[in-house]
This record gives structure tokens, C-alpha cells and sequence, in this order.
């Protein structure tokens, strides 16, 4: 496909000038991406495109209806770390794989199996005179973020890592000129107030969602909405909170020199670690609300590129379990809060079961509450573990690990040049491809 | 994806004739395939790809080689039957989607929601002069063999299922000119021997897999080669068996007219449902065999097409598990024989823990033997679900269902017209592309 692809390309590129519409598709190949968004959909393996779409299916029509992911798909991608950690990366590596181009250790954060420091698109794009940025759901120093601007040998140094991303500099610039997500337990510490250091290098600071409205266009910001990640989807009451993220965090970054923003949905692998269905969907659709308005945004910019992938599969999710050909997302259009959420407030609650029956939208029935009964004074954790296994078994949902799988992750773009991801590739094509358009937009 | 594709397409077709190479392609790619090969590997999800890739890696590299699987990937596609039977498919519901290109109910074999026959792609293939044939490693009147040739309202009436591989016929004519899988107990009953009647009727008849050796090229031939399925993969002394039918098959049905052969790599299912991680990955080899050879077949005739896909997935696979960041294909270059035939054979050994150990290729340690003690006396069953947890343990291999799981599945292809495969399709999708084919060719 992809030797079948560069054919026609050569032969469009090639053509007599005598047509308008080729011609034009002619210059446009010609030319790279002036923005670069890459979206990483933390632990999102095949399971999870299809569950979200049989999740917004119409049950009252035939077809199970396309979402946003059927549109932009274009391939799959290996995933696999440097081969002293085997065949199954963590988010460290998969994420060093993305943004730098280089297999390495699980773990580790920007630097190879050597923990040399190894350089990320971002800088890269810092370096070529580019604005860069950042939009997670989780704390901005976690995993996936980090790999794009900070060098550690191990991912759990968060303090250090939150002190990189003001120290580490690409010819004495800050690396980052937009950073929003969670994480003032790092960043305001008492040994270090990093974000006063931010604040005076020029950066404006948010700390409600809605300061960001108040600052301006090209505008340096550093905006920190939680002590560690941000409140689960299904638990924050600002229902588009990756999407309303990424649009400013784009409003900041936009100039005549383009951009490279990272968008991280971080949470969906939190979901999968704790195999909570519900806050999978929800984490699922406050992605693909992000995703709508990426692509209008680069139907209005079509010198944009937006690429989008998971780093590893998270939890061994499956649309059935247990011998039964079923699966029935009904239940999860009407879970109101995580199952986390639901276990912490249990003890609050005056009746347990029908406080119980409200959040999850469905009246337990006689077994369901005896399970329930067993383990409701017990702890929070054996609470959670019940309605886990509820929600399961009212859906028929599988899981086979609190941890991640292996299985290849896909892989999709739109924009600008996104025919360059298509087919089965490995995860450090990614960056290796993005350094190659990066390189030549500048050099042409 | 497609949309840009298609764009490229047309560009190219519209250019003028002032360049050599392509107009080539433009010549080409007005052309039809000959000959159509279509190849499910039934139950193969995702899981399966990466699990093949990561056993056939060589260790002492850094990279994680690619396999023929990843050479040919080209997209994926959804498998969910019609609405009424839910969200996870049947084999019979998926191959008659992908035979027929409609949505049925599970269990339904080439017959519509209410009922009623629906035509396959073999079958419209032998209505415009194709040769048409099967090789597959279960018995040839199987849900998915079967939803090519017959119309059944149930996949389990096997007797009825294989009388109409003689009965139904198209313009008068016999359907499949080619059969080969296995069989006997549905093919030469008491009650009616249809092996005779297809002998009365000029075909040839082979029993042992070398019988095909003595039979003239342009033949029509029933082979039936077991009572039911062929012997698994790892228990067949033939260790190539998919790619030897496949070869004979299309020996038997090659001609100027060309033809559409159905391969299905029946048993990576059964390995699935069985949940035998060993057994799966040595019916992945021997489908990438038959590949290999369908690829040199394909360099050979340039206007042949390949396509690869899978009917849904099979056992909740997972490459990792139960938390731990890991997963060890080393154990399963060893094992030589199924869990299956393993557990059956155990009575008759003398020392069961060394007749155990010989034939999972590594010695059981302590714990594992105590597993086997407490169990050896009691049932084949019992004894394969600890021979099953042992190898699950060792390789840490996760499941979910002893059934079929709903995500997507990928698609494969290679060949003339293999591009209209890419991307996000529907698994319908496949045989409407196939019967465009048939149609065009015949018509231009
Ligand atoms: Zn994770
Ligand atoms: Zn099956």
C-alpha cells in the first residue's frame, strides 16, 4: 500500500500542467505542514475505537454508525520498547518512541537504553523557530508530556522533571510556550516554585479552566487546573475539558511561523488501569470532541497536520467476555461518575444502594446488592472492586490486566501530508517522519 | 485516507500521456484481476498479528522483525452482525457478511434476516465463468467455507449444509469446482454418500493429503482429508499443510478465464477458543506460509488479488497480563504438540510429569507438578485447563472468553486493485468490492 501510494504520488507530482484540479493537488503536495498537532490517546488499543463506537451507535438503525476515529484512520503501529524491557513498553517509552524516534528502556523519559538525552520533535521545532505547547489531561510532568520536553532516567522523578521543564532550554529558550494540564503539587513546591519562575519569564498562569479566556492570543501560559491530573472525565463538571484545552492552548500558539502542540487524552489509560468501562467511554468521548474541533480547525488551516495514536493498549479490554457473544453499552450512557468517585463518597451516603442505584443509572437488583452489602464497610477498595464487577458483568466487558498489553495501537491522521502514516508502521516512524517535515519546511 | 486516495486515483487517471511510468499505471490500474483470492484467517483478531510477530522475532536483534503480515497490512474493518444478534459476531453471521456483503443474524449461513438466500461472490464468480474453489483446514461444510456455497438458516445443520454443496447450483452448473479441507463424517454418510455423487459427476477424489500429487492440473476435485477438521497445525506431521491445499487448489483451478478461490485458516478459531496460545501461533505460521506462497504466486500472476481478513476475534487474547508489563513467546518454540492431543494422550503415559515436560519442551518445576497431580487423574478437561494456565503463566498470555470478542479486525491485501481495501472499511464492504470486480472484468 504505502510503495503503491509513493507511485501515485510521483505519477500526481509529475503530471502535465494542463489540469486545474490535479495541478493543484500537485503544489499542495509539494508543501509541508505549517502546524503540527499530535494527539496521543494514552493507552487506547483497538478495543477501545470500537467500543466507543458501538458505545454512540443508534440502536434503532441497522448500521452501527462511523465516529470521528472510522474518518481519520489510517494504519496501525507497533509498539514495542528497547529489547532489554521486552515485548510490552510503558507510557516512558512508548512515549520517548513518539518523540524522539529511538526504541528504549520502560521508564524512561527523553533519553536512551545509554540515558543519553536523546532530542524530541518539539525541541526540534522549538529550535527551527516554531511556537510549541502542550494540552493533557493529566499532571503536565507525567509520562507522556515529559518525553517531549525533559530528559530523566526514570519517570517517577517528578519534582526533577517538573524543574526541566523550566531549566531545559534549546539555544537559551524556554521549551515550551504553552503548557496546560494539572499539576501544581509539582510545580508549586515549597523547596521550588517553579511556577513563579514561569510567571517571571513573562508566562501568564491559570489556574481555573476559565482564566483562560481572559488571556490573550500569543500569549505564553502556563495553566495548572489540578494538584496532580485532572478530575476523570466523567467527574469534572466541564464536559469538554480536552477540547476547550486544546482550542486555547492553539489560540496561544498561533503565528505566521506555524506550531507543534501535543494534545494527550491521558486519562483513557487511567480508565483502562482501573478497568472502569464507564470512564472509558467518557474519557473516549471528550476525545473525539477534541478530534471534531481539530478537524474543523484544519478545515479552516489546511496547512495543518494532525496526527493521533495511542502509545500501548491499557487493561487487555474486550467487547465480550466470559464465553457470551455480547456486548451492551446501554448501561454506560447512564453512569454519572467513576467508579472511583462512587466508592470514595459510599460512606456518605445515607442509603448505600439506592445512592448506589442513582450514579449508576440502573436500580441494583437482589444479587447485585447482596455483593454490595458484603463489602460496603469494608474499604473503598473492595467497594470499587464490586461495582467494577457489576458494570462488567451488566455489559459483558473483559479485561485481563490492571496493566497494559502489547497488541499494536492505530494509528490516524488528517491535514497536511497525513498520507505519510498510512499502512503498518512502528511507533518511532512517527517522530522520524514528523523530524523529516519539520527539516524540510523550513529548508524549503 | 480514502477520500485522499481516491483524489490521487483520479489524478492519475487524468493525466496526460507525455510520461512513460505513469501511463503504465494509468493502463493497470483500468484493469481488473483475473483471479481473486480471498483468504479469512477466522478468529484472528488484532492480538494475533502482534503475538505472531513478537514469536517469530529474533531476540538478538534490537528490532522486532516484521512478519508478511505486516508487508500486506492495509486497514481495518468492523464485524458486527445485524442488530438483532448485538454487537459481536458469529463466524456464520461474518462470513456470510463477507461473502454476500449483507448484515445477517448469527448462525445464518448465506441467507438474509428473514431468511431468504443471498448470493455469494463464488457464486456470481462461477456465473460469469470462473473457476471457483475452497481450501480450508476445518470440514469444507463449516460456517465460513459454507456461507460461500450454501443457504442455510443454521450453520449446525451440517448434513443438510454439505447435500447442498452438490444440490445448489448456479445456471445449472455446479458451484465449487475445487474443495479441499476435511469432512468425511458429513460428505459420505449412511444415509447419502455426496462424495459418489461429486465422483458420478466427474470429479476426482483424494483422501490423503499427497492423492493431489497424482491429479492432473484443470481438474475438479473434492478433496476431504479428515473426518471433520485437518489435524491442528501442531499435531498434523504435515507442517504445511494450508500452503500445500492452497497450492493444489489453484493448480486445480487455473485458466485463461480465471478464478475465485476461498483459503481459510480455519483453526486460528479454534486455537482461540481452545485458549491455546501455542496452538494459535503455530496456526499463524502456517497461514504465513501459505501467504508466503500466495505472494510468490501473485509476483508470478501480476493479475491476481489477495485479499486477507478475519471474520471477528477469538478468546479475548491479550500479548501481557495480569499486571505484569510482560510477555514471553520462548516456551512456544517448544511446545510440540496441543493442549488438546496433550491431554488426551497423558492416560497412556508412564511417567506423566516427564511425558509432560517432553512435550511442552521445558521441564515442570515444583509447583507446576503439584498442579498436574491434583488434576491428572481426573479428566481430559481438567487436565487441559492446567496445562493451559502452566503455558499462560510462562509466556503470560491473558484471555477473556472461550468465545468471540467484537473489536475490529484487520485487513490484508496485495496484487491488482488491492488499494481499495485501505483504511476503515466495513466488513461488507469486502464482498461488495469483490463483486465490482467480478462485474468489471467480465464487462470491460
Ligand atoms: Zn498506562
Ligand atoms: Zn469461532
Amino acid at each position: 500500500m504505502k510503495r503503491f501510494l509513493l507511485l501515485l504520488f510521483l505519477a500526481v507530482a509529475n503530471c502535465s500542467s494542463a489540469m486545474a484540479k490535479p495541478q493543484q493537488n500537485t503544489e499542495e503536495a509539494r508543501q509541508f505542514p505549517r502546524n503540527i498537532i499530535m494527539v496521543i490517546a494514552d493507552g487506547m488499543g483497538p478495543a477501545y475505537t470500537t467500543a466507543y463506537r458501538n458505545f454512540s451507535d443508534d440502536p434503532n438503525t441497522d448500521m452501527v454508525e462511523p465516529v470521528i476515529f472510522d474518518d481519520i484512520f489510517v494504519g496501525n503501529a507497533s509498539t514495542y520498547p528497547a529489547s532489554e524491557s521486552g515485548y510490552v513498553t510503558d507510557s516512558a517509552a512508548a512515549a520517548t518512541a513518539l518523540a524522539t524516534g529511538i526504541k528504549t528502556y520502560n521508564g524512561a523519559i527523553g533519553v536512551d537504553v545509554n540515558k543519553q538525552p536523546v532530542e524530541s520533535v518539539l525541541q526540534r521545532a522549538k529550535t527551527l523557530g516554531l511556537r510549541t505547547g502542550l494540552a493533557v489531561t493529566s499532571q503536565i510532568n507525567h509520562a507522556t508530556p515529559a518525553a517531549y520536553i525533559a530528559h530523566n532516567e526514570s519517570r517517577q522523578n517528578y519534582p526533577q522533571i517538573a524543574d526541566s521543564f523550566f531549566d531545559s532550554r534549546v539555544d537559551n529558550q524556554l521549551i515550551a510556550d504553552v503548557m496546560l494540564g494539572g499539576g501544581t503539587r509539582y510545580f508549586n513546591r515549597e523547596d521550588r516554585d517553579v511556577t513563579a519562575e514561569f510567571i517571571n519569564a513573562g508566562y501568564e498562569f491559570a489556574e481555573q479552566y476559565d482564566d483562560l479566556l481572559k488571556i490573550d492570543e500569543g500569549s505564553n501560559v502556563l495553566g495548572l487546573f489540578a494538584e496532580v491530573g485532572l478530575p476523570p472525565a466523567l467527574d469534572d463538571p466541564k464536559d469538554d475539558r480536552l477540547a476547550f484545552l486544546t482550542k486555547h492552548a492553539i489560540r496561544f500558539l498561533e503565528n505566521p511561523n506555524g506550531f507543534f502542540l501535543l494534545v494527550e487524552a491521558s486519562q483513557v489509560d487511567w480508565a483502562g488501569h482501573s478497568n472502569d468501562i464507564a470512564s472509558v467511554v467518557a474519557e473516549m468521548d471528550d476525545l473525539a470532541q477534541t478530534l471534531d474541533y481539530l478537524q474543523s480547525y484544519v478545515a479552516a488551516h489546511p496547512d495543518t497536520l494532525v496526527i493521533l495514536t495511542a502509545d500501548h493498549n491499557t487493561g487487555g479490554l474486550t467487547i465480550g467476555a466470559d464465553g457470551e457473544y455480547h456486548w451492551d453499552p446501554a448501561p454506560l450512557h447512564r453512569i454519572s461518575a467513576s467508579v472511583t468517585a462512587i466508592s470514595k463518597d459510599l460512606v456518605k451516603a445515607a442509603d448505600v444502594e439506592s445512592y448506589v442505584s442513582d450514579k449508576l443509572g440502573f436500580t441494583l437488583n437482589a444479587q447485585e446488592t447482596a455483593q454490595l452489602e458484603q463489602v460496603k464497610l469494608l474499604s473503598v477498595e473492595e467497594v470499587e472492586k464490586v461495582l467494577k464487577y457489576i458494570i462488567d458483568k451488566r455489559t459483558n466487558t473483559g479485561w485481563t490486566t490492571t496493566g497494559h498489553t502489547g497488541t499494536d495501537v492505530e494509528v490516524f491522521a488528517f491535514g497536511k501530508q497525513s498520507q505519510l502514516f498510512t499502512g503498518q508502521i512502528d511507533n518511532t516512524d512517527i517522530a522520524k517522519h514528523i523530524f523529516d517535515l519539520l527539516d524540510r519546511r523550513t529548508s524549503s
